[in-house]
């Protein structure tokens, strides 16, 4: 049996801060050992939510490397540009660090400044940060100090693509991402644009111009095979809580390939990812809570067009439960240990 | 003042029914006349739907062609394969008809068979039928007896890639439709798969193989443009209760078009079509109860992928409302008689 | 043909003012002069709210009395607190006024500074006011200079414990009014409970510890019936956007009493109040975007507790359309003019 | 370490089916030995709930005795009047029951037809079978061969009633319990009535005049209280999936009672009940997937009723979690046993 792991989180309020939160309190080797927060610092988490009552018996402290240099892990569930100011300090005092915001995820600092409108904190990390796919980078992982774990979209995205690419059986070009999300991908934060009089009875899309995860996505897929990709990705909010449904476009370049045999190869292995049988397809619900990804192929019409159609919850496989997947392999854990919960459906 | 038009209504309990009647209740020229139902025959329309309480006095009567004949115009709100039935009978005695199914929308009665699997009752009356999309046939309906009404998808697709195929400035093959649906689009009927608890919270598509808009949407085309079109459509289920956002992508042929003009040019003396401004997103909500198509068009990162966004209400331009409309046109009232109300938002 | 009236609201940003502009837009005699916003001063009205695109020319401009002199009425909707600063000196120049929120619907200043916790700025107003419950107080309304609009709750709970308390058929001690509203009820405001990932999938009661609406339903229910009340009033947040069902409870007091004929008879020649037949229940969707209240009343199980169920939109005969409905009454319209839209549903 | 549980279930393909199936497949001592369903007989369980795959590899088999013999304990997730068709023979064999249908719930059978509207099968089980709320009934359930499981309604309404009854700190009649549920509430059947398109944003109340949880109620706070109950009880439908909450109003009969000492008092050992701290109010998703009923008293205005907020998910304490519950006292496991899952929030 493994010796007990102390978790530190920053930046607890927020959704992927609660949903650590749930699946640490449930995980049989963790122990959990601070969480902050600037604003709520003294209040007790369960106060905030209520979810949590007698599970969670912690209080939010303000912010602190002192605070945190007891853990054996830090995950860093605050908005883009925090980590990077205070990961170096942990870094150098031994702690890991899994940060769950976009600081480390790109590997080029001049495109992180380009796409997030900051000069970079520690340029020298990103080279040094794994990018916590697991199903692309497990061994990495495994002993990687500093884990940037992935975007939502850029999870369900490169998984869909991915065993295609990687097996030549559709372009490289000319890939379409068509993303739908819920709005607790937008945060816990008081923005009109959320609220369930804004939001709720309405689709629209969002950022067609640009999105933060395209750079994120085309990177990702680039090192998993070798070749630049040319893809036009456009995010939706959906109005609903939790889920995102990628519906990928790509030209087909090999025709007599058995596409359905690609992804059930590729993934066969993967506790986190469901290639589901031909025919069937998949909806948000199914994954709901759950560290899932499940995933289908579809050739409409028999054309020249190739559909493929993922879900994830954009909370857990799309950003806690990855977390804690990359803390599972860091720390030599069961991959899947505290992340065995069932979808909640209906 | 022009005489007040005696209207029909066949199959009036669903949901294209209930809209038709809202709308025709509040039509300055229209006399709501017979409105049939089998299985409500006798029970007051009001009754069924709460709404029409004081503002429509009938009671659903048993559906025949003797209780129809007296009508200057039916509109047929009934399932698919219904209509052909009666129509013929209906047009010999000089009733004009609009049929919001599906049974005069294909031109090829192979074709109708192949996606509609049952053989049509009047194939001789296809090509006399006029395609009720007023903004590509505003003259034939305007002469015609018999008008299909375009189906809600079907209508949301053929504007927003019509004016980009006339210019020339995209490519006919290769074209993808990534449409998302609210559930009322389903009609009326007691599905497992469109309860609350099913569809609520959830995000999933349907139909990837094959869904019966993608002929007409391809004929529609390639009537308007005179070229072959090679389309990939494929339709999701949104959780809420009405609006149709179709999202389109296409290769760009002409990549010093300018594409903002085309719509705008194209689209600048149509009354239900709302070319956004350059940079603005449409929304669903933003046409809700309306007789109105949004659309707007860019270009994501100067690229080669063209993208098209356009909104409807399924039940208004995308079904009831585009009937009324029609029956404007055939009828020589005001365009927009009777559909002039605003969206309700929020 | 009346002349056409001038008409000016304050404080358009909100989701009454999206609705006051929708109903205005469509009314046969109004003309809009000015809206006012000091946060979004010179932006287009149909860039915030795109329902309103090429309905609605105006810009929002700064409120001033100098730009709201010319017009022949001012709709105040704003936060509560602000109306007080502005009304005496509009009031001086003629211009009559109509107050959406809440500061002139209480009589005694006392009570008013309890509640709101603002001192008032002008109290000798408060006499003057009129309330604008026009089933109650028409002759009055019609004569008024300033109209007090009633508050959401406040409106359907008045509507349903009146007629019984006016015929003496139920105590006036130990009655319980649960109200449900949909979340557009607390305002076009950026807070986090309102969220849709809030809010959405969730039900909850809030300030059941005293809500600003209890005082004045008892205000309203002792001066339209000469007793006094008690009350307990438990407000809850539906997950959805509009709406507002009131369940009220009453001890029985004279068991004898036709409680369905009580209301058909108080309510026969009311434009915007309609009795349900007995055995029918209201439910909200039937009033969506539409200036009526529907209510019914039934005595489970011939039993000791009166109750009655009652529904209206809370922007529309809750606020916006209540609003308009005074103005007509203040300027001799129709009293329906611009307010016989058909609720949507779905 | 007890041996592990031969489980059956009954009737599978409902919402307190799959729930169920959740709940039992994570649980440490269960093997899911047999699930029925005449409609789905030989379709893969997971095929129907896709949250279940790789999780639940069983079959739906055709319901009869034989299969279900070799089970320790069977659950009815059937239709009211399934249940007491074969419970008779089961016993006989030996084999424990938990029925989730109302067919064991009420003592008397007259009451039961009049309520049911069918003639019992087998009165004479009706005062053998225990009434499976934990908080009331826990020594008798431990040694049950038959429990009926309590309705969410009558769960929630009787949890928050008692500890009040009990103290005598309320009158025993004109209590009031206002209750509100999700639609799932209303199973896994095509009822027009609970499509998203008819009960998505919308409220409405049902069964006034009479809901079969009443008496279930009245007797269960008879039994427990020795008093005599009058209440009323007015059910409502939700726009969401999951969640009850009531809200229920007493006459304060003792006025000097510490109400809030009075739940923490009482449910102080109960691991399934949550006594909120004063002031804070429930709220549905607090509870949503979990096994708990939170529940929060106050006394508004310092007045003369009394109210108490409490919320269940109803599938889960208010069905299938309570379900398991009395599984685990029935064969002396940890009362918590399998459901220990935190609610998910957002």
């Amino acid at each position: 049996m493994t010796n007990t792991i102390k978790v530190g989180i920053v930046g607890g309020t927020g959704y992927t801060g609660v949903e650590l939160l749930r699946l640490l309190a449930q995980h049989p080797q963790v122990e959990l050992h601070a969480i902050t927060s600037r604003s709520e610092a003294g209040r007790p988490v369960a106060e905030l939510f209520p979810n949590l009552r007698h599970r969670v018996d912690l209080a939010f402290i303000e912010p602190s490397v002192a605070n945190l240099r007891e853990c054996d892990v830090v995950f860093y569930a605050t908005p883009n540009g925090t980590a990077m100011q205070q990961v170096p300090a942990l870094l150098a005092a031994g702690v890991r660090v899994v940060d769950l915001a976009a600081d480390f995820r790109l590997r080029d600092p001049a495109t992180w400044q380009q796409w997030y409108a900051l000069e970079h904190a520690c340029p020298e990390l990103l080279s040094q940060a794994v990018y916590g796919l697991p199903e692309f980078n497990r061994e990495a992982i495994r002993g990687a100090q500093l884990v940037a774990n992935p975007g939502c979209y850029a999870t369900a995205v490169q998984l869909g693509f991915y065993p295609l690419l990687h097996a030549g059986a559709i372009a490289t070009d000319g890939l379409i991402a068509d993303c739908k999300s819920g709005v607790s991908g937008a945060g816990r934060t008081a923005n009109l644009g959320i609220l369930l009089a804004e939001a709720g009875e309405n689709f629209r899309a969002y950022n067609v111009s640009g999105h933060r995860h395209l750079p994120e996505i085309c990177q990702g897929l680039q090192q998993a095979t070798g070749q630049a990709i040319g893809l036009t990705f456009v995010p939706h909010l959906v109005p609903m809580i939790r889920g995102i449904h990628v519906t990928l476009y790509a030209p087909i370049r090999d025709s007599t390939a058995d596409f359905q045999a690609i992804f059930a190869d590729c993934y066969r292995q993967e506790p986190c990812v469901d290639v589901l049988p031909a025919g069937m397809l998949p909806e948000t619900r199914s994954v709901r809570g759950a560290n899932q990804c499940r995933i289908a192929v579809q050739r409409p019409q028999q054309g020249s067009v190739l559909v493929v159609l993922a879900v994830i919850d954009n909370l857990v496989k799309g950003a806690a439960g990855q977390a804690v997947h990359n803390m599972n392999l860091m720390f030599g854990l069961p991959e899947t240990a505290g992340l065995d919960g069932i979808a909640l459906l209906p």
